[in-house]
């Protein structure tokens, strides 16, 4: 079994995701600037979304690049990964199209948590397979935003009921986690634990 | 001919068809959680198909990896077998929507069972190719699960019009069969048979 | 400059227009078999469509095969081809949506025509960057095939003004011509222009 | 990190992008000649965004075939491209629907600019990453035609409220500038220079 093919569909799922997701952004009847007005909220769905599908894609790239063997466990724990990033353009249409109302912003929380899940399951999968000296075990580390990420879900989503800009700030919060370059942050987290 | 733009090719349209599946979960306009609830039929037949499509992709890409020539023969069986796979967001769909009213359910089998002859001609052509000592024909061995599948469909949709959750739980049946690991399977099944 | 890039692109556009055509085949509201039969016309245009985007992929296939280097006009000339192509999901469904009426027949005609012309432009570009001893001219031969589809699309586009089953016949028999396994029919016509 | 799954991935979106574009050419109902008439600005549109994604595609391959390593920079900046690109489909339908009127035809330039600029930053950081001998800062030269095209955009999204067809006229310009065959015009150009 080859490591290529399953990166390749994994490239063509996570590529069709993150482009049908503009359709979301449909055309407005009027030529005025204000008939844009009511796209704002899809189109800043549509960045937070963008951005998640892109880490998403990177991290996976690097995951992938320390496996050598594809075990049949890794086939369907990534096809559950692709699964939940499927919904995505769902949660950002329907979150966008209601100005981010409680429970649009919740589900799209909900979906989020449901992928960083089954990110987890993959990584797993592969350490598992590639048993104690496992490559992507060391650069994974102690995982610190793997295991910040879902706590930070799982309060956003009951945080939506409360006020949803709590959610979005969480959610955009876990999106620089991220996007921040991973060594710096990797070093500075590896020092503070260190000390604790 | 290179078997490399064949999987490419098999890959792209998979990957297509399982994203482009979700965008029948159209978005609801109101933003409560009942709105969802006309969804969740369209959502169940979405997860039944997501795995069909990712069996039929895992099952092609081990097909492919004992080809080492592509014929003209295997590229048509192979397009054949794409364009029945490329109904099944159409026939997941219509069901869907229809909560699995018997038309649409007995649909959603006829497809599945013109993808399941279609992906049998496809593996014969492949085995003529490999000519005697066919790596695939020992690999695929007594096909007792390529079998049983076709038989299953067959079953299910004419049992639609009775009761359409018969043809539901056969197509789960069918499904389950695939996703269990193979090899398990295979040698419980080798062992049944050499007991006969 | 890299041939593999081009293929890819290539394939991927092509399977994205394969794919997206079905979006065609809008879901019925009803769930009664004959609330299938507004779709008849569509699915028949949908097949036949197919049909030849399988087609031109698979000749696309052999063609870049013989090529080594790639030159800008290949990149160019590719870029209108797939154009072309791109234009059928539209003459599709409004062919089959309309049942066939004369109008949207003769377009369909006139966008496989330039597809025609864009498959031969790119075929020469090939020829011409190669030199002499083209592989591709040696493989085309007298391209009896590539002289005559333009010929039969040109009588069916006025055709369809008189009776658009005549039309359709001659899209079938294109597709036929092509879809009849190459060596022999070669081979035949090779003998028959050795008699004449 | 390798750079084939950077090709890969951006190959899988300049692809989606430039075919689901043609899914803004809505289906007319009426099957008459002149029911294709609304569509002709939105075939225009078509026209050009299809040209534009074309070079972008063709400059990216150029672009990335003179790239060894792939830097987390890259990596974010190619993402940033992609998302401008992304927009393409939107404000061309919004273009073409309103048969250029102003707001849209300037949203246009806008959408294209920032692709401009997401370009020159991803240039940068190869660029960057390469170090003294870059050998993508020798092929770009001078970079003319990346400098004059953001000027001759921003001087077309004002044009758009005195004259959207001023503002047409320039894209078409700078497609032009970039179709007309890369060498023969940078010698020209360089010469130019020379003279100055």
């Amino acid at each position: 079994m080859t490591k290529g093919r399953l990166e390749a569909f994994s490239d063509g799922v996570i590529a069709i995701i993150i482009t049908i997701m503009v359709l979301e952004l449909k055309i407005p009847h009027g030529s005025e600037f204000s008939s844009l007005e009511p796209l704002l909220f899809v189109f800043l769905s549509y960045i937070l979304s963008f951005v998640y599908l892109g880490i998403y894609w990177n991290n996976h790239h690097h995951m992938l690049h320390t496996v050598k063997e594809v075990s049949g466990g890794m086939l369907w724990a990534n096809l559950h990964l692709l699964f939940w990033l499927s919904l995505i353009p769902f949660t950002t249409g329907w979150m966008g199209e209601n100005h981010f109302t409680p429970m649009p912003v919740a589900l799209y929380g909900v979906v989020l948590l449901m992928a960083a899940i089954a990110y987890f399951i993959l990584q797993n999968q592969i350490i598992k397979k590639q048993g104690k000296n496992s490559l992507l075990k060391k650069a994974v580390g102690n995982d610190i935003k793997g295991k910040i990420s879902p706590v930070l879900y799982v309060i956003s989503i009951p945080a939506a009921f409360i006020n949803t800009w709590i959610s979005e700030a969480l959610y955009v919060t876990v999106a620089l986690i991220w996007l921040i370059p991973d060594k710096r942050i990797e070093r500075t987290l590896e020092k503070t634990d260190d000390q604790l």
